[in-house]
């Protein structure tokens, strides 16, 4: 045991640094002794690269948790050393479940790697893609300022997320809650219960207590809707109970701009949704657009009568959907992407233009390929004997690759229901033999229809960064052997397969133990065993199994004990 | 069930509120109907008193846990609106224990009660004993600054604790962390772990990371000495593991003016404190006194050679005892008492010179009387026959009395090892029947040497509230048949026994999963097994069944997971 134990960690070592490659290792065991000279510099063929990993979010520790290839020496640069599990964030600002709950150092989870990695808790302000530079700023103060310094790479991973978008909206950024980061959740914990305290004080008129204890969501989305029931639960199950004189004054709003909350769900979930935060005295304003945000009051426009109507409050919480960083916003400049709102790369997770810098979660967005635009060079590759007609026998071969590369066609194929590309084909001419470009490119001209872009969210950034680590664990070997598909415009093959997105479904917890979930294949779920569901979903999916003992456990003093109130 | 339920809740209602008091109730149950009618002034013969306290730490919150007497209103006023567990704040800065774990809503604990209690969440800026108010401020701010408003008392109970005490050494406000709130211990937390991974960037070079990860404690006392030795453990078990590199730069320095750290405890216990620290690697300091705090290092000037010595450090803890309030300073000059260090109390707690104002915990001081103050007195009230000479029959009679007004009398009669005060008078005067005044005085004369000032510890604070609301529990049995003893100086017997402090011992954990206990008849108990008491004394302490759940739950966390390292 401790023979190999001693084996692993000296050959690590060799493996792992540099700095140890002549390193002579004279050592004495019991029974006998071991002299053992390397020079491990002359076994160590191909130099190591460095991946510059910048973000500790759901892309970012995705990617490092899977990368397994010790080919790489990984820097971390992150301003937060820790990664947050955000779908829980909801559940931080009430105190249902505690902020440290949900989440794990970094430098805990990339101990354990058998990759040599470093943490560095810094904000990356700079991208120097022309010299692989990344130049990083501390993100403590010191005597001259904050400090900055640059870091080379080989390989840069963009995972940096994005910010709440105030749509420019005056007054937002002053007067409003974002709910995106765990400092924004344990903010807004803490303003609620001052606001009940205030309302309290003796001196309030009524007409304050009303405004103070008015709280208002813009935003009907999930993050929104989830807010806007955990704040009326807590205030009902807990709260009431403690400031009984509050009763009469607590109202919330849930402001909307579009014609439905939850819109990207299905009109089921959506309906039941509307309906229960009718009868729970949720106040849902639909087609209210916010116009300004003032230190005591919010103003909305109402879409059908133009009316801009100003509501009093106590606190806003701004949850819109979300926009670029500034950091980022200067890279796409500096990259002609400047006209974007996200990071644009190809199906392998490249930002376009660069082969050595990938970008997913939040900061990026994959620019998939038409049909349309390939359409010749698809056909030329297919026409292997070069005759300007396709042989669909000859075409067969292609299909695969056609599929894999522009997933728009299978998307499109299984909502015509036909079974392949060739049943496509077939069906415009007559079972022909030969098909010729222009009923070729009539076959396919509405697949392009079909293109989404995907949605910004954890299960997308976790996906992603798993994806690529595994084509960096995989490098050397798809290097030699690529598996992606036939490049249409290129000779060979693509290394890696594309980055498939696969949807798992979504859930909108609604309050009162209530959720409702969407499935894939349109499955809806709504109601107290959804809650069941979405409880064991987000218990298996913590990273580490401190935070999902701490999760349960906070669950479940939630239940015996109530939601904890006090103001720190 | 319901039924008695239904009456309980309307007759304490009754009782309770002076608004409901000529309410007409009609309702009507299934199976009959019940017409009540009931003018509860009539039967409310006295008015009640309201009660303003004011704090919630140890003193407020027992006070008001431990009040029963329905015939109060109370009014708790404090600029928290919780109770914090405070001896487990050394705990909660490096994370053994969370925040949330140590406090309690006050207003949980208040709701439990039959006493109509309220709470506002202010801070006691005022207070006009002339007039019998309390003015108070908001703690939040409003449009026009922070609202201010004033309470009627009839009794007042002052419990603002105390700040830290600086000594108006330069720069200490400014440049070093206290440990007295939970939003303290919550600011070191995030600080150790900053300096950390400040000290971890690539660009800090080494002279800047030694100082970075230089922790200074000022002030060997209790929580000093917790801070450091629990600061250590950290250090040790769970950052070198996340953070290396750092191993060969962290340094804790430990400065305490006087000749030994735990000065207060028994010599045993110091000796193995210097020498643990001294093994663990903790730099102590002795004869180190601190006369300025810069914005990098800290001035100390050493006693025995006079020399001053300055010391970068990345972080400083104040940890040196405690001084007065400023409200607490304005009424003190208010009174005449402006020359004092807390407010002055007699022994049955009422700031001297109002009988309707009580001052307990750290803010106060009771002020024992001396015997010799009031020889004269004693001896004529003893000396029942009116002859000059005391007759030690008679004086037998009032033994018992004095004994119980001056404990002081009682600790010298231990220590002199006699049974009882006859045996004092028996000892100086042969046998004699008759003691004269100038004997008696010599016999007492050395008594007053025993007094002690009591120390600003929670257990003081807790057992002074108790000991308040148990006699504001008997108030008016008290009136009727006073059970304190004779007023020498009066007539007639005082209403209720004066404050006896019983100390049941205390506690100096010391890292390692070691303690020093020093228990009443001058026990010592130290090491792993002491640390076991400590655990079981401080979850049995605990003031609710949730924080002590959560305590022991986070205790059990620490062991199985480590300490949380996430910087938030």
């Amino acid at each position: 045991m401790r023979w190999s134990s001693f084996y692993q960690t000296a050959s690590r070592a060799f493996h792992q640094s540099p700095s140890w490659s002549k390193v002579l290792v004279v050592c004495t065991v019991s029974g006998g002794g071991l002299v053992a000279y390397a020079d491990a510099s002359g076994g160590d063929k191909c130099p190591k690269k460095k991946v510059v990993v910048v973000g500790t979010g759901w892309a970012g520790t995705s990617f490092v948790k899977n990368l397994k290839n010790p080919l790489f020496d990984v820097e971390v640069v992150s301003p937060r050393n820790y990664f947050a599990f955000t779908p829980l964030l909801p559940s931080v600002t009430i105190g249902t479940v505690e902020s440290r709950s949900i989440v794990e150092p970094i430098r805990k989870i990339i101990r354990k790697k058998n990759v040599n990695m470093q943490f560095t808790q810094a904000e990356c302000f700079k991208i120097d893609a022309k010299n692989k530079k990344v130049y990083c700023r501390s993100t403590q103060d010191s005597k001259n300022g904050k400090q900055e310094y640059s870091v080379d790479y080989d390989y840069l991973v963009l995972a940096m997320g994005a910010r709440s978008n105030t749509f420019n909206t005056p007054g937002v950024e002053e007067y409003t809650h974002f709910l995106k980061e765990v400092e924004d959740a344990q903010r807004i914990r803490r303003k609620v219960i001052e606001l009940f305290e205030k309302a309290s004080l003796p001196c309030v008129p009524e007409e304050e207590k009303k405004k103070l204890l008015h709280f208002v969501v813009v935003g009907g989305g999930p993050t929104g809707v989830e807010f806007a029931a955990e704040l009326h639960d807590h205030v009902h199950q807990d709260l009431y109970k403690l400031y009984p004189s509050a009763k009469d004054y607590v109202k919330i709003t849930l402001l909307e701009a579009g014609d439905h909350i939850l819109n990207m769900f299905d009109k089921r979930i959506t309906e039941f949704a509307e309906a229960k935060f009718q009868r729970d005295g949720i106040d849902v304003k639909l087609g209210s657009m916010v116009v300004k945000v003032a230190e005591n009051e919010i103003c909305t426009k109402e879409r059908g009568t133009g009316k801009v109507v100003s509501l009093p409050y106590g606190m806003v919480v701004w949850s819109t959907g979300i926009g670029p960083r500034p950091e980022v916003v200067q890279f796409m400049k500096d990259i002609g992407q400047g006209s974007r709102r996200a990071i644009s790369t190809d199906e392998w997770l490249r930002v376009e233009g660069f082969g050595d810098i990938y970008a997913l979660g939040d900061c990026a967005t994959v620019n998939q390929r038409r049909v349309m635009e390939d359409i010749a060079v698809i056909f030329s590759k297919a026409d292997k004997n070069n005759i300007g007609k396709l042989d669909l026998d000859h075409f067969q071969e292609v299909v695969g690759d056609i599929i894999e590369r522009y997933p728009q066609v299978d998307i499109y194929l299984k909502k015509k229901q036909m079974s392949n590309i060739l049943a496509l084909m077939k069906n415009s001419q007559d079972n022909a033999a030969l098909v010729d470009i222009e009923t070729f490119k009539s076959c396919l001209s509405e697949v392009d229809s079909q293109m989404k872009n995907l949605p910004a969210t954890a299960q997308v950034a976790a996906q992603q960064g798993e994806y690529l680590a595994d084509c960096f664990n995989r490098m050397e070997k798809c290097e030699k052997y690529p598996e992606g598909p036939l490049r249409f415009r290129g000779t060979g093959r693509h290394r890696f397969r594309p980055f498939r997105y696969k949807h798992f479904g979504q859930f909108a917890p609604l309050g009162g133990e209530q959720a409702a979930a969407q499935l894939p294949g349109d499955w809806v779920s709504i109601g107290h065993s959804t809650q069941w569901l979405w409880y064991s979903v987000y218990a298996s999916k913590q990273v580490s199994w401190r935070t999902r003992y701490l999760v349960v456990a906070d669950w479940g003093r939630r239940v015996i004990f109530g939601r904890d109130s006090s103001g720190i």
